[in-house]
């Protein structure tokens, strides 16, 4: 466990007056504070105990008071004297400007001003993302290079190289800002980008997955300020900004791991220790303790300190960190990466936290495994993770067993009893094993696959039926930027193939897919058909939150249908290599009364007849009145 | 629903004057009774209520009463007027013979004595199999010929014909008493053999698995009185006795089918309507409802009616069949056959009844299916099953995700993240899925399977692999007859080719592998390893009901260990075609301070060092002291 120094003060009257018990006499030079964090908070938060975290030499020394009758319920030292965690309590607290006072032998060395703010109105109340969006995976670095005066900057030391496919490429915020016109004509309502907070590796900090500064914006993406603007941006557009949060690793470069708080604020080794990826250690009863340890605490790479969420400390810093991201950039909801690689009491202890600030707020979980039942053990309220009494509060998980499906079926054109359309089937028929199956995030690729072009080597046919699926499944689509104009990209050629520039984001690209007059004809087919495809999906309610009925797949044929009381949605995919025709007598407990279909790819109507016959390769969307 | 006309009599003095109404008046033959259903029963059941059918040419028309106070409690009719089932309290009756009155205008047509017999001392007590047995598939026509006297006879059609490889070859219940001492001389504690009722198909009743009447042992196998015979043969021998129960299926020629007691006794469907297996429907909320009429009241093939357990009568027939053998035959356990293409209702009704009337009694259904979340449903108790608020009530499920990995692992030489031996501790990661993974069957092969010498084409090494792993993991495990002396047989080649005749089972075989003598060198390695690992087995309490902890696989190494708190056995597989060396170190949670290791398959004792070095394609298992 922890070795903390820790001063209890439950009485507040009692301790108003305490002298705190000074551990580090010896040292008698001045503190001054480098660091506070959270830097400013707000007041009437649901959790009214805010730790804020003092850091500079020796701070550890004084003894700290509060002005505004603020109580202070809570000191923290560490075995490190230049920390001081100090826990205030905030009920009923205006927003206001606090003054701490540090003190030594009673006189005041010196005081901190910190900011109690106001929050938005209805924030905590605030809406997220659900089936009726339709999220768009950015990777920043990579999209649009908005302000080429922040492509480089003497605070990271990695620059500005175009040249280098794994180095920074210059993309950044403004450049999302700039296209978010162009997101929002694709059917797009939120977004998801890669981390944007500072990532000061000396190479590939262009992913941002091993951030060097929690609280502050990667100034090659531009400032804190530019992700607020982005923010706001989208609300008037009516769309949603998913922040990328990483509980489980920070960079090596981050400035506290060349100070630690506590040896134990990361997990360490004798020798480095790589995470063994296993993570159904968590919930096997026949893991060895020896691989359950090193999955959980064992590292990425060696450039991504393992974080130890089992420290309470470590786990609010992480809980303030979130929040705080949340109240000051407005956000409507989290990606979490890497989810159940973190301590699992404490990664669920983060997310309950989060939740119970704002109990609409979606957090979707990357639950990167290839069973449902260990996927759907990590869903809030899990019948499987209730087994162990395990509740992980976390609202969404990631559908990776569909990923794994479609990874394949397109190219299986006969249908046996385990290839084609059967193994998607499959994948909806374990549905109940979820708590919650509208809340799936269903994809066919993301910054770490295969690009699903790659996969189906640019066959249009293939990506129709594709992104059919994924528009018209439960759950909430996601859609990696670039794949709409046909971008390809191949996992084993690394990961920079996979995260190329997006073409028209950098000034003088001969290429810009932004705009229709600039996109090929090839990448306008894309751009058209999926434009099409979700901006009718929007419209749809019976695929956002309706029933699904399915059948078994026939002559590697998948019939199904969403609907709700009002709508009937038949979605029809023939896998095959050869025209396919099916009875419409064996649906008639969904067809129903129902006369005419509109193929809402096509707008066409038709009556429905006795027979329905697809081309090979080729599916149809129908809306049935 | 059903159409019954029900006369329900719940109180028993008004109940013994009443006249029954009468709804065939207009047929006034004299009834005879051709059966009576069961053929008799037993005093003091946990159950007292017992629904005798009385069948013969328009026996509904007769008023019954019972002799020696026996309350009626219901009469039910169906709309074949040859049925009346009638139902008997028999609560705190003693064993004694029952008369039966069949009157029609209030004059006695005939009578119809029933015995209800004395059980067995501690019947209900009975112990069954569990994870300390080792059970023995056994296919009796393919066996041994013990009596060829009865390998034809007048009653049934087909007749002997070893020449035919679907054809009856004479196999029989003596053949099975004859072998015992063998079958116990390999270790095997429990026999399991498929269905010995009478199967009176033209073609291919060696199987069984259509039976024509389900209260006679097939007279080609012997007598019901053989098998009680081999019941005490067994029990002599401290054996256990499994009888293949099939609550799906009767087959065409059951004499019930040329009568049948209602429409809806069997499914029916316009035409010949096959099951289309997908058992995944029973559980999915997307389902179709056509889809999933079909996987449960389609027909298996169009020899075998599907039987329907959501009718009362036929259920509570069902329930009583079974509970009759169990009680006439002392058996000591079921497995039953397609166990999830029934009824689900209906089926955990039946497990239910049964394992109240013998709380101890196992039952081991065969739930094929490659999904463990899907799998785990079907166990007593399940939390999965508890999601939809179902439980089947049936103590044993066979492992067939273990069967699967088997299929294919020993031939997987490389080890990667999803080959190799990650296949097989994959399977047990989700050990906590299950209600009861003790009582999990495991099995690398059936009557329904590709042989597991055809698997691994008589690779001797693989052999002792597989046998090494269903010997040493959690659960119950199954032998498939045969194998142990090395036979094969290819599914691809037709059921037949995976049910050949046992060597040395009839008169004149050249070659006896049921002795020493008999076996040729090639058969004496794989009865002698077989015969030394199981004998093992029944010594070591640890492999019995021992926790299991297992390490991560690498380079295709996987080792796991079994443990009491006074045993220890560790077991190393090294499944790479390379010599393969282990560090201890990474074990010492399960080596703790123990310094020998006994290898039980060669009785060598060794110091425990910091490495043990094992062969390629080679396992050992270690006693540790």
């Amino acid at each position: 466990m922890n070795k903390f120094t820790t001063i209890s003060l439950g009485d507040i009257s009692f301790m108003k007056s305490i002298t705190l018990i000074l551990f580090f006499m010896s040292l008698t030079i001045n503190a001054q504070i480098d660091r506070v964090e959270p830097p400013f908070w707000y007041a009437g938060m649901h959790n009214p105990e805010l730790q804020i975290m003092f850091y500079g030499k020796n701070i550890a020394q004084y003894e700290v008071t509060a002005s505004n009758s603020i109580a202070i319920t809570e000191v923290k030292k560490t075995e490190n004297p230049n920390y001081l965690f100090v826990t205030i309590n905030t009920k009923n607290v205006a927003a206001t400007d606090i003054v701490f006072t540090f003190k030594k032998d009673s006189k005041t060395a010196f005081t901190q001003t910190y900011s109690l703010k106001k929050r938005r109105e209805k924030s905590a109340e605030r809406k997220s993302f659900d089936a009726s969006d339709m999220m768009y995976l950015i990777m920043p670095d990579r999209f649009a290079n908005g302000n080429p005066k922040n492509d480089s900057n003497s605070a990271t030391v990695e620059k500005y190289n175009r040249d280098l496919p794994g180095g920074r490429h210059g993309g950044d915020i403004q450049g999302i800002i700039k296209n978010l016109d162009y997101i929002s004509s694709l059917g797009a309502t939120a977004i998801w980008s890669t981390p944007l907070c500072e990532d000061n590796d000396k190479a590939f900090s262009y992913h941002t997955y091993a951030q060097s500064d929690v609280y502050k914006i990667d100034p090659r993406y531009g400032t804190n300020e530019d992700y607020v603007r982005l923010s706001a941006e989208m609300h008037k557009r009516d769309m949603k900004l998913v922040m990328d949060y990483v509980t489980n690793h920070w960079g090596i470069e981050h400035w506290m791991m060349k100070d630690l708080p506590t040896n134990d604020w990361i997990h360490q080794f004798e020798k480095y220790t790589q995470t063994n990826h296993k993570r159904s250690t968590i919930s096997d009863i026949n893991a060895s303790k020896i691989d359950t340890e090193i999955c959980l605490d064992g590292w990425f790479v060696p450039t991504m300190p393992d974080l130890n969420q089992s420290n309470p400390l470590m786990l609010n810093y992480l809980k303030q960190n979130a929040i705080w991201w949340i109240e000051y950039a407005d956000l409507d909801g989290f990606r979490v990466d890497t989810y159940n690689y973190s301590d699992p009491a404490g990664i669920a202890s983060w997310t309950k936290a989060i939740t119970d600030e704002y109990p609409n707020f979606n957090i979707v979980g990357e639950i990167w495994m290839h069973d449902q039942a260990q996927m759907a053990y990590w869903q809030k309220d899990s019948k499987i993770g209730a087994i162990q009494n395990y509740n992980s509060y976390l609202p969404s998980v990631m559908d990776f067993t569909l990923h794994d499906a479609i990874g394949t079926v397109f190219n299986e054109d006969d249908g046996t009893w385990d290839q084609g359309m059967v193994k998607v089937y499959d994948n909806f028929a374990n549905d109940f094993l979820y708590p919650n199956i509208n809340n799936m995030l269903v994809f066919a690729e993301n910054h770490d696959t295969n690009r699903i072009n790659h996969v189906y080597n640019n066959d249009f046919k293939k990506y129709q039926m594709t992104m059919a699926l994924i528009a018209t499944v439960r759950g909430i689509p996601q859609l990696y930027y670039g794949s709409e104009i046909g971008m390809s990209g191949d996992k084993e050629k690394g990961d920079a193939d996979i995260r190329q520039d997006f073409p028209g984001g950098w000034l003088g690209d001969k290429n810009n897919a932004f705009t229709k007059e600039g996109r090929t004809i090839g990448q306008n087919k894309y751009f058209d058909f999926t434009s099409k495809l979700f901006q009718w999906r929007k419209t749809n309610e019976a695929v956002h939150f309706g029933k699904m009925t399915h059948y078994i797949p026939e002559n590697n044929v998948y019939v199904y249908f969403r609907y709700t009381d009002k709508k009937t949605v038949m979605v029809i995919m023939n896998n095959s290599k050869e025209n396919q025709t099916i009875n419409t007598a064996r649906f008639k407990e969904n067809i129903k009364e129902f006369t005419t279909a509109k193929n809402i790819l096509t707008d066409f109507t038709f009556q429905i007849s006795t027979e329905i016959t697809l081309e090979p390769k080729s599916v149809v969307i129908l809306e049935l009145n």
